[in-house]
């Protein structure tokens, strides 16, 4: 029987922690060490970050939007990395933030999320803006092939409350979002723990609405964005989380550039040198993280 | 000088009308006729749909979710498409949804608008959940290179209520977002028209809320999907349209299942009969929009 994706996450997340490595290859940030970007060199660049994460973390975090910057050869090494990375043992969340209506959202999740996906992935974030019926061939697709989806819920950015914290009826839009998601994301509910892989994406840089949206919404894993270069410290990008055996749980906390492009890797002048320095950067922010979600754990 | 969108998309539909051929290859409507479902069978069928509407509509409107199903060969299936619609002088939105925060709306805003785009369109559709912001970089890619995107206002599907039509300070939010959607607008706007190439997509199903819509913003073209299999009839797709030169004006109205899949193609014994079947039913659509902008025009 296939495993749930929320009772896998969680048994790595208790093993590693909660770091997610996103796997963000800006072409603006690229190092020189790996010639010009291209999608080639990007799969290699990115072949180099999953070895140094592999056994290290739980899971990684591509996004998409990198890798169709270099059209189908850039979609070619997407499913390169989802496929080595699933080979190294890492969970593999596709930041591609799909979302459309009816047999339109199967054609996506079939692609990521299906038995027979051409890229396949063990969740996917969605954009739910066209309402909870679109989110349904997601769950649909997710739930016999023990994957996952991650759900815009409250997002990192500035923006996020121009929708959603428009206040309705007394109370922010994400959070009616979160009780709706919540009642959804029932059949993605391991067997193993009391998780749901129907994961909410909360951002780090907002604590306070993640703790709303953790009453909310109990049993939902949360992705949470924004933590590292974007501004958020441990403490905050762990605040949705709940004490569970002596530590807090919860979810998955992605890191990019601060663990993939940091300023020892981008001098290396080996890729060697820049492998170390990925690794050191991965072990700080992964020890980083822990101490958080034990020093906040009473 | 690059021409704006706008005004090569009005060039257009006054000579065409406001039919957009939706090229939707989906796996359970694909026709016999072209074997088995694979991303070389649905480029050869989309050429010959590509074909059939030369010369006849103004624009297509590709599904990326069909293409990306099939993985890397489908994405460069999505590419050949493109590429050929544009080399027949037909302009391409490609209905994509993207959207996401900063550099990474500019991954994907460069991989479709971008003046070296990996796959070139002439408008892009967009989520705007994540906020206003998150326009910006599409907008910007597109400005230079005269394209367009058209961004999610009131979709047509009855999920739409659930975000978009939810009460904000006495009206709903997707009226508050054409107001703030028509400021930002402003740069995408022609030389020889009074349009602005920031769409909306503001579905045929509500006609009243696209009349509002309208009169929130006067100068943005429309992408209305729904007309036809979705349900919506003729009048009802273009009730967002303004009268202008004796006609009505105001966007393109996409048809997908019922010009590329009526029934005389799916029965079709030849690519002669089946390309015929395919040409009546533009012709027909065509002809059915015409007459509902003449027919409302006072």
């Amino acid at each position: 029987m296939t495993r749930a994706f929320a009772d896998r996450l969680i048994e790595k997340t208790r093993e590693f922690g909660p770091l997610c490595v996103g796997i963000d290859p800006h072409p603006g940030l690229f190092p020189e060490l790996f010639g010009k970007p291209s999608a080639g060199a990007i799969a290699v660049w990115a072949d180099g970050i999953i070895e140094a994460a592999a056994g290290q973390v739980a899971c990684i975090k591509p996004q998409a939007a990198f890798f169709e910057l270099w059209g189908s050869v850039g979609m070619a090494a997407l499913e390169h990395v989802c496929k080595t990375a699933r080979d190294a043992d890492l969970l593999v969340i596709l930041d591609a933030k799909r979302g459309d209506i009816g047999s339109t959202a199967k054609g996506y999740a079939d692609a990521y999320l299906g038995e027979t996906a051409a890229c396949p992935c063990d969740a996917l974030t969605v954009n739910p803006f066209m309402g909870y019926e679109t989110l349904q061939p997601f769950i649909d697709a997710a739930d016999p092939n023990g994957r996952g989806i991650a759900v815009l819920t409250r997002t990192s950015n500035p923006g996020a409350a121009d929708i959603q914290e428009l206040d309705f009826g007394g109370e922010p839009i994400f959070l009616r979002l979160a009780r709706e998601f919540n009642k959804l994301g029932k059949p993605l509910k391991g067997d193993e723990t009391d998780w749901s892989g129907f994961m909410f994406v909360a951002g780090a840089t907002a604590p306070d609405e993640a703790r709303k949206i953790r009453s909310a919404a109990p049993d939902n894993l949360f992705l949470v964005p924004g933590y590292g270069a974007q501004g958020a410290g441990a403490d905050q990008a762990v605040s949705g989380f709940i004490p569970i055996k002596g530590t807090l749980e919860g979810g998955v906390v992605n890191a990019s550039r601060s663990v993939t492009f940091p300023e020892a890797a981008q001098n290396a002048g080996s890729t060697e040198e820049w492998q170390t320095a990925i690794r050191d950067a991965i072990a700080f922010a992964q020890d980083d993280l822990r101490k958080a979600t034990r020093r906040n754990v009473d």
